[in-house]
């Protein structure tokens, strides 16, 4: 028989459920098993839920949701080294081929073949228990709760944010967006040097809270007539001018999706200097390309996280240089998980990052 | 009385005559005045003789046109070191401030005080003498005729962009347009050691020419009906599958400005693979921003030429590794300047690189 | 009864057999069995024969010699794609652990549990049968022979020193060294674009041969009396005047672990040049540390191959732009193999690259 | 009759004397006379001093000393844009050429023809009036003084060395070195980011300031017996035990030139780390190149400033993040010059960074 492991599943588009799951085989012998502490909701997590579908990614059958978790070893392959039964660990979400070029590059980020928890058709984090390859695990130094184990994961997409935008100290950073990975993007800046980090949202409480953690300066938009993209770039030219940004700002971090943030960010960015997109909004955006070439810009997408981000980010918030604690304003428990996915749903203000306790 | 100095002038739009001007004086010590030879017309002459402008730049006053020359050292200013009168040079065309942030960093093709050959207000090389700084003013290897040392501005430009895709040997390059740019770009590709070069062009004869020249493969895109960028995802699986290209090449540079062609671009890159924009076409288009962000691209635009682009021109040229003559089609006395303008105008097939004879 | 498998195993210093070894069996269901078809002979596999030690890897029991060769898949694992029984690959002899640090940023050289063919505990490749994972095979096109795929390895050694480099097209490049190792590098410059190829070697007959194979220009240097720092420094800039090489190479590769070179090419490089160490000989020696600090040289270390390599490697040799036959001198039968190893141990002019073909 | 400009005079080697010079004429259109306010004395003055010196710049005519200063605008060049008379600022001692290929590639450090202060044979700063190119003064904000403008020079060294090792955040930093070049270092190390700093020193007292400064850890290498190379050797095991470096720092800056530091910097560095050479002494030193090599180090050569040194050593004092004015120990007035001079020279604990204040 096999043991009880409760799983938080979505059976089809808008249906979730608490179903009881057999505890998870580890696939390989480098594997461990983690009995899940904290999971924290993000909103590819709701997307499926609400759509069944990102990009390729489509729900054909029932996956575990759940992927910023955090728990401790349970058990562990015959061959694992690096941990030991009653570990605490965070859990990287995404275990690469190991053999495709993209992976013998370090690119694994880029794995067509990557098991990404609660990527369909893959499970996810939600359940009692969760297998995963012992390297995606990292120990959590004594100082961290599980809470803030569950936060590496965007804390590290935050990380792999500045490693693509090659951000150095003393640049001037510009990021749209001042939701959870818009201002661990700014604290990301701030902690590695930025001269300036200036955000950029259209909520004022966001704003002000993105000033009290880690941006310089804060940017509401208002709203203009007329063409858009010229209204985007009198956007740029505002912040550019209000922000003390100079001719443009040296790193753009577009953490959005939002057609309008990504032209004011092409426009705000200085001649030869580096926009990262982040976000995802809608597939197809009109976009400047002639300032892009005439500028020598260098524009680069930005996806999960590659080695190092993990390690890197546990660093950050172990070391007192990020709290992340701050950004978690909800807690439910395992039992209570719909409610958690419905308030996230709702996306009222004063709700940042919501946590699921795992089942004892 | 000032010395005679023919000049090819664009007095306003649509407007063009040979005036007599005086001989330019040197504006340092460190200038020299060449006697010019050849110069080649540039689709961006043409443009502000048709539109008055580019851009920024704005035809208020006349000018004199042409930017693509060569020609033999006159007079030397006191301090000229590396230059003698009699000797035979290429000119690069825009000389920087060299004290601003981005000349100081060796990006001085993004110099806002760049005085740039037949750019607004500034005279361009279509003159009897032409004054320059003798550092971009690089000596002709005795192999190199005046023809070819006015080839070197088109092949300074693909230098540029090669630079700017950080082109590798082992790669595989698509690039876009079969122009004279295009196919410089692919021959620059080839002698750089590049895996495989895919042409693209909508003219069946410059394909042609585009395999006997740098090519490895070209393709002539179809019309599609329906969505213009579904119809662009269309024609880039086309281009990997017929071109074999497997996932997508390592390096696309897109040398035509077309919005099909941007798109088809961004969707033939593979992933982490680099774009770079180097035509320039309408100011703003429909651009596939999720594909660049999940694919994790690297878009870059490419703009004029940095140090080290024009003696590598000279050396590709003069070493054989590229053969200009064959791009000139036709030749004009500088008395039938305005002929050969309207001639670059008309855009027919078989007419590729235009040359104009100094005055002797 | 374990099939037969002849094999060339060092059982201790200066002391070799040919034994009957039992098939190797598959490590992995990702792993293929190949029959080698030949196998070429490395200053490595004879250094260990002879001394029994390269570094921290010492022969503390008998191990199979043996690990530039090509084959043909006899078996393969049941999770291999990319293969099947029948085709005719090279193997890279080096499979890493793919879950260090090292391995997951793709500096998979470095991965300290890499099971390399013929290095200390790992048994290597002269054998009829070895075991290694699919993705490190690489197909050989149908115009390469086993010969050829045998030599992709010193090309691959090459095409990694190039990529240390960050060799481009454009630049000089001198050098050290005109053994395997030594012409490949000149050979792969050339390919790569390399406005002049400068090779060094104190054999006159070598020098020729690279002269004729991928070297613009040549150097013997003389022998100087006095302070040997300072004859290195005279023979620097002897090779800087003789060669053409102004102020000094773009890029310097050394690739014979000589004092007398190192220091040559440290002062051959020029201001911010390039220096990769690829040659190994004594641990430590005599360097002008001052002349690497205020010229502002990268000096780099170069050490087996990464991700890329090998297929660039066939690449290169397929498409005919490098001969690799052109550097094979010897060839002998499996029975021949010590007979093989004397020839190479003797290390006479005209011996240059020596194969041994595989059991039947 | 020249206006009075009392000079601190190098005469010849242990000769210095103050004299009276005519105020110096500014030499283009572009530059400024600064009335200088404060100098900080530089290991390389004394070393003028003392020997007459270093490397290639040999002391033949008198010159006056000094060249890490700040001051007034006195006078402003008809062509100066970005200043006016009366603008505080810190001073660059070195103005390139502008024309070379290294000026204009951005590496302007390099250039053969810099008019450096207090090098042979250029006059330094230790006079009232000093005249420079307008873009190689800064502007000091209103928070920082004339001293902080003086130790804008160390901090821009500490900023180029940081620059030349690509150093990012979240690395492991190792100095050696805890004079104000190295302790410097272990500042901005720490401000960009780092995730542990480690100082090096034979000084304990040093050591306890770079704790207070910007070091995690530090260490004081005891004396070992035996094999000069096998101690540093030994040395970096336990420099990499005690401070916890694991398998060795990701970066390593040598500010000392010392012999044995050198050898355990290389010995420290993990595999495929950077080692910077910043310090000077010996010419040739004996060096583990088989180490460096195996283990695919980079080793570069770092000397002056280059680009956005000098603006990001003001924006790290103005904003606080580096309190230079604790390394000021010592105070002298202009006629004091050559007991300040005394006082370096004696190189006693205690004395770190002596300030010379100018002529009113």
């Amino acid at each position: 028989m096999a043991a009880e492991n409760p799983a938080f599943v979505l059976r089809k588009v808008k249906d979730v459920a608490i179903e009881q799951r057999g505890v998870p085989k580890l696939r390989s012998d480098h594997d461990v098993l983690v009995h899940v502490a904290q999971t924290g909701i993000c909103g590819s997590d709701v997307h499926y839920w609400q759509r069944g579908r990102i990009g390729d990614f489509i729900l054909n059958s029932p996956i575990i949701l759940g992927h910023e978790s955090s728990g401790t070893v349970a058990e562990v392959g015959p061959a694992v080294k690096n941990l030991k039964v009653g570990d605490r660990v965070t859990i990287e979400p995404g275990v690469p081929c190991r053999r495709c070029d993209y992976c013998r590059q370090g690119a694994y980020n880029l794995c067509a073949d990557t098991v990404f928890a609660a990527t369909p058709p893959w499970d996810g984090t939600l359940q009692k228990f969760y297998p995963v390859a012992s390297d995606y695990c990292y120990k959590l130094p004594d100082q961290m709760d599980f809470e803030e184990g569950a936060m590496v994961e965007p804390t590290a997409v935050a990380v792999q944010i500045c490693k693509v935008a090659d951000l150095r100290a003393n640049q001037t950073v510009l990021v749209f967006g001042a939701g959870p990975i818009g201002v661990l993007c700014q604290a990301v800046a701030k902690v590695y040097g930025a001269k300036k980090v200036v955000g950029v949202d259209i909520s004022q409480s966001r704003l002000e809270f993105a000033k009290s953690y880690g941006a310089d300066e804060i940017f509401l938009p208002p709203r203009l007539e007329g063409d858009p993209v010229e209204a985007s770039e009198k956007i740029a030219a505002m912040i550019k001018e209000k922000c003390g940004l100079g001719d443009g700002a040296d790193v753009v971090l577009e953490c959005t999706g939002a057609e309008p943030c990504i032209q004011a960010g092409v426009f705000a960015a200085r001649k030869g200097g580096t926009y990262v997109q982040a976000g995802m909004g809608k597939e197809n955006i009109v976009f400047p390309i002639t300032t892009a070439c005439i500028r020598a810009l260098t524009i680069k997408g930005s996806i999960r996280y590659t080695t190092g981000c993990y390690p890197s980010a546990v660093d950050l918030i172990a070391s007192g240089k990020i709290d992340v604690k701050r950004l978690i304003t909800n807690r439910f428990r395992f039992e209570e998980a719909e409610q958690a996915f419905e308030l996230v749903k709702a996306s009222k203000e004063g709700v940042f990052k919501v946590m699921i306790a795992g089942v004892e």
